[in-house]
C-alpha cells in the first residue's frame, strides 16, 4: 500500500482526489492538511464521502507528511513551492496539481504568477505530467507538476497534428469552454448559482495563465507554435470543451485516422469517428479525453473538439494516474470507470 | 460469473444499469435487447460506454436471454410480465425494475397502471426488493420486483418510526421531490431542459402510481397507515428528497439515536447527526439513502428528510444490490464507491 | 414625478427593484447608496442595467434620500431601524424591504434576529405591506413593512381558508422550496453554483425566520394558527413553491371557486382551475401569485400550491405594489408584465 | 392600433412575440393560428400568459388573417413560402421568423432547407431584416425576413471591421455557444434536461444552415468574406455569445472607439469599455445586442464577442423592432426594457 498523504485537501481538485484514491485499491491516506478546517473531518464538509473519509484534517505542517510515499499538493498556486523542497530531501515523492512546477521559464512564472519562485532548481527537475507526452519520464520522477485543465484539453487536441507537422503551428486558435468548478470553491460572488447559471461569458481574454503552459508544450513540439486562447464560463459544474482551429499543410491526410493512430495505445484518449462531436459529460467523473475531429474543404482548417473533466483528466484524475506511472501501478488503476454520464 | 441479459436497454435506468455493471467485477453481459435500436452499438448511443458496453443492442426475443442466469427488465412498465414467465420456467432469474411485480392486489395494480395483469400468480410470488425490509427474501427469491424511486425513500424514512410505533400512522404527509430523470428518456414537451430548468411544479397530485406502493409498503408494517404523497420536479437531473412530516406519539424517544441503532448493520443506510440535512447530490451517482431527522417540540412532530439517487438506489443500484444478494455475493459489490457530490 | 431613493441597492433585491423601477412611469431615481460600491455606476456592476440606471453608488449618509419622497431600504435586517426615524422625520416615506418592521412583537423580532431593536414605536405605527391583507392601511402609511418571500407565498396560500374558517388552523404545514436568489448576493461558499446546482436540500429545519412572521399573519385571522414550515434551496435562481397541507373542515366546499371568489379583484393574484398545478417560472420575473389547489377525498386534506418570484411578488415587485397604493397611483402601474416563462 | 396575425404561435419564439406584444402599446391581436392547437386558449398552454393572451388558436387557414395590417410567421421553414403571396396580394404586411426569404440565392436555400423553393419572385422583394444594415428598406418594406439569431449576433459583431476593411475578410472565425432554446420546442430526446443540462458540444460543424446566411451578409460588404463557422449547445435556455476571431489589417486602430462610434446611434447595439466582456444573461428578454472587443497584439488579432438573446434580438425582438420601422412607430416601442440579468 502506498502512504499517501494531500496538502491543502478542502478545494475541488482536492475532494475529487479524495473521492478517487477512496476507492483505490493501493493507496492508504496517512494525512490530510487544512489550515482552515483543522481538527474537522473530512466528511463532515463532503457529506459524500461519509464513510470513505473519516479522517480528520491536520496541520499544514503535519509531520506525518514527511512518512508518506508520496504527497499530493492540492493547494492554490505558490504555495507547495515552500513545502516540496524538506519532503523531496525527506525522500518523499510529490505531485503538484497547482501551478508552481508547470512552466520551466522561471521569468515567465514570476509574471504570470505574481510571485518569486522559491526553488527554481526543483523546476528544473520536475516532469510535466502529461502521460501522452512524458509517460516514460513520469516514471521515474520524484516530482511531477500536473498540468492545468485547459493544457491538457488544448495539448492532447493539438499533439498529433503537431508531431506530425499538419497545420500552419503559428496560427493556432483554441476556443475554450469550461464548468464554474476550474474556479475553485472560494466564495466569491462571481462563481455564485446566481451570477453563473444561465450565462455564458469569455473571461482573461487579454492573457490567461494557462497560455504560457499551453505554448511551452506546443512549442517543445514545433519551435514556432503560437496560440491565440480564449476560455469562456458555462453555466455548469464539470467539463471543459476545447475547438481548437488550425490551417491545414496537407489535406490528403485523414485526420480521423490519424489520430487513432497516434493514440490507439494510450488508456484514457479516445477518439471518436467520423460526424461524431464529444460532450462534455461523457466523460464527467471519468479520466478520459474524447475527441472529434472535422476537415472543412471550404477553408481547408481542421477543427479539432477535445473535451475532458476539468477535476478528472484536467486535475484529480490525471494525478492518479501520474501516481500509477510513478509507482508502477496498472496506470489506469482506480480510474477504470465509465463517465456518469447523467 | 454471472450472465446477465437486460431487456429494455436504452431508458435512463437501462444505461444506469450498464454503467454499474461494467464494473462489477462478477457480471458478464451476454444480451441487452431494444426494439428500437436492433443492431447499434449500446455506446452508439451512450458514448460514455465507449470501451465499457460495445455490445449491440438485439431483439427482444433474443434466445440469449433464456440462457442467462438473471435478467433485468429495465423496460415500461406493463411489458416485464409478457416474457417473465418464460424465462422464470427456463430458469432464469429475474429482476424487474418497473412496476409489473411491485403490488399485490392486482385490482390496485390494474387500477393504477391501466392494463389487464398476465400473471398474477408470478405477483405472488415475487418478492419485493427492498433489502432492507426483506433481505432474507431476497436472497432466496427467483423474481424480485425491484421498488420505485419514491417507495424507497420514503419507505426507508417512516420504517423505524413505524416498526417501533413511535408516529400517528394514519396522519402521514410525504412531499417529495425528484429530478427529471424520473420522467425518463422518452421526447416529451414537459422534460425539455427549455421547460423544466429554472421551475418547480407538483404533478399527480390528485393521484400518483407510487401512491399505492408506499401504502403497501407501510401497511405492512401498521395496517392502518396512511399517507398524502404530494411529488414535485426539481430542476435537475438526478435525485430525490423526500421530506415525510407525522405526529409523534412518544416524543421522549431520540430520534436520531433510534434510527442509527435500526439502521447500523445496514450497508446502504446513513443516518446523520443532529442538525445535519441531507442533500441530493451527496448521494448523485451512489447507491445510499441518506437521512436527516428533526423533531419539532412546538408542534410535536418529527420530520424525516430522506434523499436518494432514483437512478441509483431508486432503481439500477438497488437491482444491482438485489442481485447480489440473490447471487450469494457480497452485498455491497460493484456499489462500493461515493457519490459525485458535484 | 415621485423622487425616490434607495439604500443598500446592491443585492438582488435591490437590483431587482431598479429595473422595475427603471421601466416605472411615474418615478425618478435621485439616490441609491452602497457603502462598498462608494463612486461606482450602478451599471457597471449589473450591465442589465447600462442605459437605464447609470447613476452612481452614494454614501448611505447622502442627504439626498432626505429629499425624497419614498426611501426603499434593501439591506440586510437590523441597518433600516437605524436610519429610518430621521427619514420618517423629515416627511419621507419608506419601505422596508428587509424584517425591520414586520413583527410587532418586539421581544420575538429581537429573538430571531439577535440584535436590540432601537426604534419599537416605528414598529408600532408600521403597516405590514401585503396588499391582500393590508391594503386601505398601506394607502395612508408613512412605513411600509414589506413582506418577506416565504411569508407571502404562504400567507396568499392561506388566507381564503383561513377567513372562512375552513381548515383545522393548528395543523398546518407549509413545506417551501426556493430558489438560490433567496439567500442574496453574498460570497459564500454554500450558494455557489457547484454547491447548489443539480442538488435539494432542506434548511433552517429546527427555525427559520420566516416562521414567526407567518405565524404572525394567520393569527391575525385565526389566533391558534400554528404551522409547521420548512424551506428547501432549490437547483434554480428564482421562484419560490409553496405547498400547503391543511385538514378540512368542511369537505362540501368547493375550495378552487372559493379562492377565485375570495381573490376575484386581486390582481396579482392568480387562481389557477381543476387539475391545474402552478409553475414557479410561469410568473419569473412578474409580480403575481399564482395558486393551484387540490382537495384530497382519501385524507381529507386540501394541498394548496403557491408560487410567485421571490425577487417580485416576495420582494422588490410588491415593494413597488406598495408604492403605488401610497402614492395614489394605479395598483400595476410598472407592474403590468407577463413572466418571462423560459 | 396595428392588427396583428401570428401563424405558428406555439413554439418559442412565437411565445416569446406573444410577451412582447403583449406589452406593446400599438398592437391588437386579431388572430393566432396553430394546426396542433386548434381551439386551445394560448393561455392554457403558456400560463405565463394567463391574463395577456386568452385568445383561442384558429386554424392555419383562419381567414382573419387576411384582414390584419401584419402577419408574423413563426413557424417552421419552408412554410411561410405557401401563404406568404396571398396575403401580400391582400396587401397584408409580413414579417417571416422562419428562413424562407433570408437567403437571395435560391439554389443555395434550396440546398441548405432541402426544399423547392414556391415564390422565389418574393425572395428577390423581401427585405432582410436587420435594422442595423438595412434600416431605410425595412421601413417601406412589404415583406421582412427576419434575421436568424447565430446571424444577427455574428454579423452585428463584425459589421464595422468590415465596413471600414480593418480584417483580414477570408479567414474569420466565428466560434458560437447558444442556448437550448434554439433548438425550438420539439419534443425530441436530445434538448431533454436530462440529455442538454451539465453538458456542453459542437454541432453541425460540416455545415450549419446559418453558415450561408451569415456568408451572404458579410459578402454584401467585402465581396471575399469568408467564415469558418461552429455552433454549440450550452446548458441554459436562452442566449448566444459569438466569439469572432480575425486578423487584424490595421493595428492602429482604437478597435472599440471604432465600433462606439459605428454604432453611436443604434438603439439596440451596446459597446462595451476596455476589458469588459459580453455577459449573455445581462441580455435575458431583452433585444440588446451587448459587443466586447480586445485587441490581441502577439497575435494581431481582434476577438469580439457579441451576445444577444436568442429569442429576441435574435428572433421575436427584432421582429418587433422591425414592425416599428415598418409602421412608423418610434423603433424601441415595447423593447425599452432592461435584461432579466438572473
Amino acid at each position: 500500500m502506498i502512504k499517501v498523504g494531500i496538502v491543502g485537501g478542502t478545494g475541488y481538485t482536492g475532494v475529487e482526489l479524495l473521492r478517487l484514491l477512496s476507492v483505490h485499491s493501493q493507496v492508504e491516506l496517512k494525512a490530510i492538511t487544512s489550515r482552515s478546517n483543522l481538527g474537522t473531518k473530512v466528511s463532515d464538509i463532503f457529506s459524500s464521502l461519509r464513510g470513505y473519509a473519516d479522517i480528520e484534517f491536520s496541520h499544514p505542517d503535519d509531520p506525518n507528511l514527511a512518512q508518506c510515499d508520496l504527497v499530493f499538493f492540492a493547494t492554490p498556486s505558490a504555495i507547495a513551492m515552500n513545502q516540496v523542497p524538506d519532503l523531496l530531501k525527506a525522500g518523499v515523492k510529490v505531485i503538484d496539481l497547482a501551478a508552481d512546477f508547470r512552466i520551466k521559464d522561471i521569468k515567465v512564472w514570476e509574471k504570470w504568477y505574481g510571485a518569486k519562485h522559491t526553488c527554481p532548481e526543483i523546476v528544473e527537475q520536475a516532469v510535466y505530467g502529461l502521460p501522452e507526452m512524458n509517460r516514460k519520464a513520469i516514471k521515474s520522477a520524484q516530482i511531477v507538476a500536473n498540468p492545468g485543465c485547459y493544457p491538457t484539453a488544448v495539448t492532447l487536441g493539438l499533439l498529433p497534428l503537431l508531431k506530425s507537422n499538419l497545420i500552419e503551428e503559428k496560427d493556432i486558435i483554441a476556443d475554450c469552454k469550461s464548468g464554474v468548478s476550474g474556479a475553485g470553491r472560494k466564495a466569491n460572488v462571481t462563481t455564485l448559482l446566481c451570477e453563473s447559471s444561465e450565462s455564458v461569458k469569455a473571461y482573461g481574454v487579454s492573457g490567461h495563465r494557462h497560455l504560457p503552459e499551453i505554448t511551452q508544450n506546443l512549442q517543445q513540439i514545433r519551435a514556432q507554435s503560437k496560440l491565440v486562447f480564449v476560455p469562456h464560463l458555462m453555466p455548469m459544474v464539470r467539463g471543459i470543451h476545447a475547438t481548437v482551429y488550425a490551417s491545414v499543410k496537407d489535406n490528403s491526410v485523414d485526420f480521423i485516422q490519424h489520430f487513432k493512430d497516434f493514440y490507439q495505445n494510450e488508456p484514457f484518449v479516445d477518439v471518436l469517428d467520423e460526424g461524431q462531436t464529444p460532450e462534455t459529460r461523457s466523460v464527467k467523473g471519468a479520466n478520459y479525453c474524447r475527441i472529434g475531429i472535422q476537415y472543412l474543404p471550404d477553408s481547408n482548417k481542421v477543427v479539432v473538439m477535445s473535451v475532458i473533466d476539468n477535476l478528472v483528466k484536467g486535475a484529480a484524475g490525471q494525478a492518479v494516474q501520474n501516481m500509477n506511472l510513478m509507482f508502477g501501478l496498472n496506470e489506469n488503476e482506480g480510474l477504470d470507470n465509465p463517465g456518469l454520464m447523467l
